[in-house]
């Protein structure tokens, strides 16, 4: 993907990328600043090789040089890498039922910019709703370029690698084309070829995904506990993300999650989508609003019987209720009266269920760090870009 | 694992053991006997590294040499590797609610034989039901050692690799106990230490694994076109298996697929898990042997908007109705309708559904096959056992 690269033989080239990916692992996961010899030691490299990758990541602005620690032992104290908090960024952006949100994350996971709109965009076309979304990326983008922007220091400039928009969708797996949004009266929308002309350069061309999946991706990083869990996010529409192993499980072509259209009360109310009783018509934002009295308990209880027969379906051990549902301990207590009674394996395995501490931002969050941990796993690929 | 290999040091064992496994899959997936020289070029290794592989997968008695195919052309044909039809077999068993199996596999995967017998174990302990076990796998293996077993010619003996065991349950991850079987009203047996001592001898210990993931074993084995599905075992209780890429998908620690468990009627039936409205009251085969009219309807309706919740959880494009369902064109025809309704992406991406052919044997086979699976997939540790 680099210029330079090009003329390196392709078995070779993926070697170094590899050795050049291990590397910046190290650093990224080091618990303080790594010095070079630590490096070869921890890669069985030579000294001269390990050199050469820390020096190949510096010369990309993936990783900065810091000055050492307090010498606690003799001779000369080693300079340490950590991961680059200037340079290379990702930008998130969000189109939500209720809302626009932009967020911006660095090489080190900081969140270092963040913006929601709030307005409806039900009954808008997509094309002003995404020439919207766009202004709020040019904004943040200005923001970033400013120099007296108050996050950055002379010559910290910050660059957006690649822009990865979130939407409350089934986006095709290849990226780039949302197939459907009920809440938005999506069909068929094409948001790359839509926002790429619009958006603030990026040497990578946008991508775009599910909304609860990105939010998932975010909870992840949020919390180095987590390993296996249902990420559920509450907004007009419910949608999950689902995480074995640390990593986006998406199913057979990215669509995996769509709890909010599992059937909850059979027969009941008429839902976006076309059915009737699922998730989404008792515990979305519209039916949790409604004055009815019991609408809560309906919510809770629905809500409950969905993530159980997820819980069932997929066996997994914690339960992260974001978006709105991360402000109702109400919601909280009602699924996880429901998880009790439901899930089979309860009685000997309880399913933990706790609210997120990102709410209703982890999506734009998630999406931005989307693209931070494409620059993580390849390195290489992000040589020679400007 | 075998007495030879302790002299070599573990790496170098470790290259060796992969490249064995290697050889072993170039035999298993070639269309026609593979020749030395085909496998030494396929390989890219060496003939005489080539050669001494195919040695080892022969004395291991997992190969057999076939006479070539008529010369085509010139020079002294080649012989070709087989999988061997003679030598190790998986032995696969089945406790079910009414009914337990017997099943035998060889290397090529072919099964060798096949025993059911009807019979209803609820009320019984889990003692006397493993007895009973234990001694169809003897009449299975008694016949395997018979001189004159029809399939069987001489000096063609079938041994037992490793005894399978499925069960309608939850098991632990780490094999052999039985957490909960609600069903049998089984709460932690534990069916390897039990059925050990009592099961014909066999080089590897006994291994116990849920039923509906056995099924959906076979049913990968005996359809090479699918790669990503659900199997729905309709049995007493209600089990499904998940596979994506064509292997099992079994959750953080081995549940996945407690379909029977989510709920499809709120507030309904009893059923024995101790929640009400499960899959089970309604389409497990009590529900649909009950006189009432409407019981097929209420069974189809209920299984179609569960397997609606498990494909839009999971993003599957294929379900696969076995146990009891495979006789039942009726449910294919009223869960097909219900996931046409209930599926967000079935309007663009309709799910295609049909009926086993395996039917009600398909988890006794698949845990027959996947001791074979195992065999397959680590040669190295079958040499020199017997």
């Amino acid at each position: 993907m680099t210029s330079a690269s090009a003329r390196v033989p392709a078995r070779q080239q993926s070697i170094r990328a590899s050795n050049l990916a291990l590397a910046y692992r190290l650093v990224l996961d080091a618990p303080t600043p790594l010095s070079r010899a630590a490096l070869a030691a921890a890669t069985g490299m030579t000294r001269a090789t390990a050199g050469a990758l820390a020096d190949a990541l510096l010369a990309a602005g993936l990783v900065q040089e810091v000055a050492p620690p307090p010498a606690s032992t003799a001779g000369r104290p080693a300079t340490g890498l950590v991961p680059a908090s200037a340079g290379w960024v990702g930008l998130g952006l969000e189109v939500n039922v209720d809302h626009l949100a932009a967020c911006v994350v660095d090489l080190t996971g900081a969140v270092r910019r963040q913006v929601t709109v709030d307005g409806d965009q039900r009954g808008r076309e997509p094309g002003p709703v995404l020439a919207d979304l766009a202004a709020l990326a040019h904004r943040v983008a200005d923001d970033l370029a400013a120099p007296d922007a108050p996050e950055t220091g002379p010559g910290d400039a910050l660059r957006i690698a690649q822009v990865a928009v979130a939407v409350p969708g089934l986006v095709r797996s290849d990226g780039g084309r949302v197939l459907r949004a009920p809440n938005l009266d999506w069909q068929d929308v094409d948001v790359v070829e839509e926002l790429t002309p619009r958006l603030p350069e990026a040497p990578a061309r946008p991508t775009v995904g599910n909304e609860a999946d990105y939010a998932a991706l975010a909870e992840l990083d949020a919390d180095r506990e987590l390993r296996d869990f249902l990420y559920v996010s509450g907004e007009i529409g419910v949608g999950a993300g689902v995480v074995f192993d640390r990593r986006p499980f998406t199913g057979s072509r990215g669509w995996a999650g769509e709890i909010g259209h599992v059937t909850v009360e059979p027969g009941g109310d008429a839902c976006r989508c076309g059915a009737r009783g699922c998730l989404e018509t008792v515990a979305g934002l519209d039916a949790l609003r409604s004055p009815d009295p019991d609408a809560s308990e309906r919510a809770g209880s629905g809500l409950g019987r969905a993530i159980a027969a997820a819980v069932n379906l997929y066996d997994l051990d914690t339960v992260v209720l974001g978006g709105a549902y991360a402000q109702r301990p109400d919601l909280e207590e009602l699924v996880r009266a429901a998880l009790a009674e439901h899930v089979v394996s309860a009685s000997w395995a309880p399913v933990a269920v706790r609210r997120s501490r990102l709410g209703g931002t982890a999506a734009a969050i998630g999406a931005a760090a989307s693209v931070v941990h494409r620059i993580h796993a390849d390195p290489a690929a992000w040589e020679a870009r400007d």
